[in-house]
């Protein structure tokens, strides 16, 4: 069914293991194996078609990065960029951010990112949120104990959400913004969303949190 | 000197000892002596004019209110307002908002509001912000365990910095708006500065934290 729109996306998504696995169970707690380097590793949670996380690799050459992302149709757009201009420090894996502790071993990941998530508006839903403490639990679980979560979107409603959701789960607010493009926060990279949307005024909100105390 | 604006202004808070106070020391712990009924005790630090003070006071007849500003010039106009439509739940407080614990005993204190405060822009003046932790301890001091701060602005720089400042101080976020005359709040009183504000299309941040988990 994924592949309607893609005529053989998964095919080319399997002929390119050395880049994207749809199953990363064998390589957790050992993902710096899969990289050139062996340096801090950030993943990204919902990459989308992947300008973020592409966009990342490419400015901070000094951090291995891995692009998580659940449908086939937006995977295969990053899997196709790195093909044509491979990144060393990029992996990509079809999986589902649910299961993220099946294929991250305890304290592996140094900083997760969280970019323009579905903000799923309905109460009924509010379990698929990315920022649910569920989903917290489970990124606190794979962190290291100093690691951050950075998280942006132009959706109010998720962010506010997610600021009581974050707060209420013990997470401290290290700092916010409550219109990005309006600070002055250097070295941003934007995604496909945040382009879109800031053209049309829409404020972007950020935020970045961690689990535990550092002063 | 404050009275340069106001003739008269301290001659007529003099002359009104029912319902207003330069020194409330002498009521620390014994503030519903002040008041017709026994009731929950909420204070708003930084009243202005009182518009939301009087409009609170209104509409909540169960509650005893403190209107507390260091402005001669803005309180004399709720004191007009009390002199000519007196409420048995609202009592007035010319004192710095530094000194609470002063005039407020431990737990004193069922509800603090914040509305509008001096943004206080710069870096240097940071200990000015009433969402200091300075500040934040002074009200956790005089509050009751399960008291809780509400904060509204439209200063985004000023929200920004409270929302890391709560958080970081260990308080917890319950609810967040980033436009809340856009939500479905209600029962909203609006300052003055609201009013103005909200006029000229700005979005109104709010929030409600507390001390402890309540959970």
């Amino acid at each position: 069914m994924r592949l309607r729109n893609k005529p053989g996306a998964m095919a080319t998504i399997e002929n390119s293991p050395q880049y994207i696995l749809t199953d990363g169970s064998e390589w957790r707690g050992k993902w710096h194996e899969r990289f050139e380097k062996q340096q801090p590793l950030h993943i990204e949670v919902g990459s989308g078609k992947g300008q973020f996380i592409v966009g990342m690799a490419k400015a901070n050459p000094t951090i291995n990065y891995i692009a998580i992302e659940l449908q086939t149709n937006a995977i295969i757009s990053i899997l196709e960029k790195q093909l044509l201009e491979p990144l060393p420090n990029l992996q990509l894996l079809l999986v589902n951010g649910a299961d993220l502790d099946d294929y991250f071993a305890e304290g592996e990941v140094d900083q997760i990112y969280l970019n323009f998530s579905d903000p799923w508006p309905k109460t009924r839903h509010e379990k698929r949120r990315l920022t649910h403490p569920n989903f917290l639990a489970i990124y606190e679980k794979i962190a290291k104990s100093e690691a951050e979560l950075h998280f942006k979107t132009d959706n109010r409603g998720l962010f506010e959400y997610s600021l009581a959701s974050l707060s209420q789960y013990g997470m401290l607010l290290q700092e916010v913004w409550l219109d990005l493009h309006a600070s002055d926060f250097e070295d941003n990279v934007m995604t496909e969303y945040e382009e879109k949307f800031s053209q049309k005024g829409h404020p972007i909100y950020r935020l970045e949190a961690h689990f535990v105390t550092k002063k």
